[in-house]
């Protein structure tokens, strides 16, 4: 089944959501889609491969915010997505108003269109399944239909929202839908399974027009503010800015008369938690899922992830998850994932950034590394991969000074334009246009030590940037 | 009691002990000794003033080995505790020959003295009770015998060993010894408790004279490398590394007829294991011990002690130890603390440096911190406490890149010598002879970046160093 569906078809991927529940890995910067947790591709990497083999590429639409679009291009850059595919929302509001806002997109480019919604961080095993059960759904579409996928459960999970369909149906057959319900605690999940209640994958397929129209009938308030994304930018986001956040399941699905659900099963799950991956992930004799990195003794049932810097060590435990990072570490009781949430809002109010990034940025020209920040100075180590440069910039509040450890710089310093190898080094002072590039086809890296009263990222005055970053 | 005990009187302090049972705050070349543990005080800091309230602070004498003394000196300079009062072991062989050349020292010193010898790692609670008992013992020692403490158990403890004594006895009383015995296991140790075994806490005192003959019954080879000290160093060094290790106790207080315990009772506890340094320390409610950088959530029984620079996240645990540091995190089964030695030896195996030290070095002069570290480069930041200066140095292989981040530095480099503010950057080429000073009352701190083929702390010619490291 290499052939895709014809021009008409589209796909949105929904890549906004913020990731807490996997902490320490992942950070509000980011979330769990940006991360490979099962294999050696992330999970927006996945999703995109999957919906690429049933539409056009050129027909593929990713929602998210302006803070993961660096990271998204990034990873979606070998497979061809380029920034106009990219949807970027002035908000978050749930995923009602993102849907919508894709659905206007395509909706002007072909009011003909059929598209199929699926979030960036959910895995699929069996992605044949997966395209066939969308192609079956496009077809319902065509009819008017706003198809909704209805997975068969195989446990009485308490991680996930259940679709109750009027009547029972049998794997890729569709009926109406009597009612959604929010995750349940496990006596009631377990009564649900018994009658016949499927899982609610936020997968959803349907035609443009159909679903636009329900939409006006609806959500009046959305259609109202998006309509406004082409006339008038600023208004747009100021009337986006105060939607009232809703999913769409609640917003507009349960509400429908339009609705049907499939019944689907194609190995689909939603990482939701440390206890859910360790239970996706092979484990070793002792039940232990473990990297390369930990050194453990006589534990069980764990999962232990070290980091390659450090030295983690874990010994006679049973039923924990340790994850250690460059710049935190988690212990929790298995049964008690749940509970990160918690931590994690505490950090935010301590102010301690491990919640919001990692000590290693992405970036478009490379990475950079956070060593050491103290009290007027802070110390990094920067990667400028071959070819790729900063933008030219000038701080206002501090001097920066670089040493060469690897490659070759090219240095603009005011007027001057050097190279410099390893063991030399650049010193650029406060209110000095400069920029770092790597001419060479090797990689180039430099300790920078910033030294000034303030070093806020936001002290940055960018003249001319490659990646567009000025504008 | 603040009077001391007249000038035959002497104190030593064994402070050779090498730590494994407390990694990751404990490393090789920072063991427990080093460590406030349950003060604000260091367990060797403890010890010496110990014993200063009971001998002239200057007939107190520390052996250690060569990788401990400049943490000593540091540590107890202070306290006015001076260079010559330190005695080198040449290697480690266990108690009987680090006493012996401590005796050697002080019998030549003064051949009626009486000595105390106790290790720099132990917790006394009761000073004043320890005081009494000392005073109490060189009383006996002085009529020829070799005393022990032997500590009134509280309870079947099976990390400590025992001395049977040859019948009952009250506390302060003396006997003669039946017999010494290893760490028993429980129901071994429970049956000592009832026999009236008491705890060998390592405690010894005893006249130099009266130690030295029976040395030269019991342990001939000893006396033999140790009279080679002061005629022939090299000599010493070699003849003193082929004596077989041999405890203080096995060696000489098992076999001598001169040998008595007394019955002591003031607070003794080796911290021989996370597990035993939890049961010291204060709990809150839900018995756990947390320091103030642990971010804790319904953990119940446990020890969490977090790192400031990092995060530090415990959830729903009970009777764990977690202990983050900057490089490393142990996570263990409070009851299987024991294993942390398998631990450390996989790690030395592997090559990882946290066996070793911390990320943070204390030297004479201040501190450094490796940053980072990579092929090629490695980068620190040293601090450099007021007026004091590192040595005049040259690397044959590594260029230096200093940037001042807080302070002042006077730097020489080659012929010149300047002084350099915040901001202001050095250059050290390769073969340069160089010195790095603070000439002021504040912290200088700087960010050092090495780079070069080898970067190994052994590439350094020392030509003047105010610390004699040259020597």
């Amino acid at each position: 089944m290499k052939e895709q569906l014809n021009n008409h078809h589209y796909a949105v991927i929904l890549a906004g959501g913020s990731g807490t529940r996997l902490w320490p890995i992942s950070r509000e910067l980011y979330p769990k889609q940006l991360l490979a947790l099962t294999g050696n591709k992330t999970l927006i990497q996945e999703t995109f491969l999957r919906a690429e083999s049933i539409v056009p590429k050129e027909n593929i639409f990713i929602v998210t915010n302006k803070q993961f679009t660096t990271d998204i291009l990034l990873q979606l850059k070998e497979y061809g997505f380029v920034r106009d595919q990219l949807i970027i929302e002035p908000s978050q509001k749930n995923t009602a108003p993102a849907i919508a806002l894709a659905a206007q997109v395509i909706e002007k480019k072909d009011k003909d269109a059929l598209m199929f919604v699926a979030p960036a961080d959910h895995l699929i095993v069996d992605a044949m399944g997966f395209k066939k059960s969308v192609i079956n759904a496009f077809a319902r579409a065509k009819e008017g239909k706003l198809i909704t996928f209805g997975i068969t459960p195989d446990n009485p999970s308490t991680e996930y929202g259940y679709i109750k369909p009027n009547k029972d149906i049998i794997d890729g057959e569709a009926t109406s839908v009597e009612c959604f319900v929010e995750k349940p605690p496990l006596e009631i999940a377990e009564k649900y399974i018994k009658e016949g209640y499927l899982w609610n994958a936020g997968i959803f397929v349907w035609g443009v027009k159909s679903f636009n129209e329900e939409l006006k009938k609806y959500l009046p308030e959305i259609i109202h503010a998006i309509s406004l994304r082409d006339k008038d930018e600023e208004k747009f986001v100021e009337h986006f800015s105060v939607i009232s956040p809703v999913s769409i399941d609640v917003g507009l699905l349960e509400r429908s008369r339009e609705v049907e659900v499939i019944k689907v099963n194609f190995g689909w799950k939603d990482i939701g938690s440390w206890k859910s991956l360790y239970e996706l992930l092979e484990k070793d004799e002792c039940g232990n899922v473990l990297n390369e990195h930990a050194l453990t003794i006589d534990c069980e049932n764990s999962l232990v992830y070290g980091n390659s810097k450090r030295a983690t060590v874990a010994i006679g435990i049973t039923g924990i998850v340790v994850v250690d990072t460059e710049d935190a570490v988690l212990v929790v009781r298995k049964e008690e994932t749940h509970k990160i949430k918690h931590a994690y809002a505490e950090l935010k109010e301590r102010n301690k950034m491990q919640y919001k990034e990692h000590k290693t940025v992405i970036r478009p020209w490379g990475s950079y590394t956070v060593l050491e920040e103290g009290l007027g100075y802070k110390v990094k180590k920067i990667v400028v991969n071959p070819h790729e440069k900063l933008s030219l910039q000038l701080h206002h509040k501090r001097s920066e000074h670089w040493v060469v450890i690897q490659g070759t710089a090219k240095a603009t310093v005011g007027e001057n334009e050097l190279l410099y190898g390893a063991h030399q080094t650049v010193d650029i002072p406060v209110e000095t246009v400069h920029r770092l590039e790597n001419p060479t086809n090797e990689i180039l890296e430099i300790i920078e030590v910033q030294s000034g009263v303030y070093l806020g990222e936001d002290d940055i005055v960018r003249y001319d940037d490659v990646y567009a970053r000025n504008v």
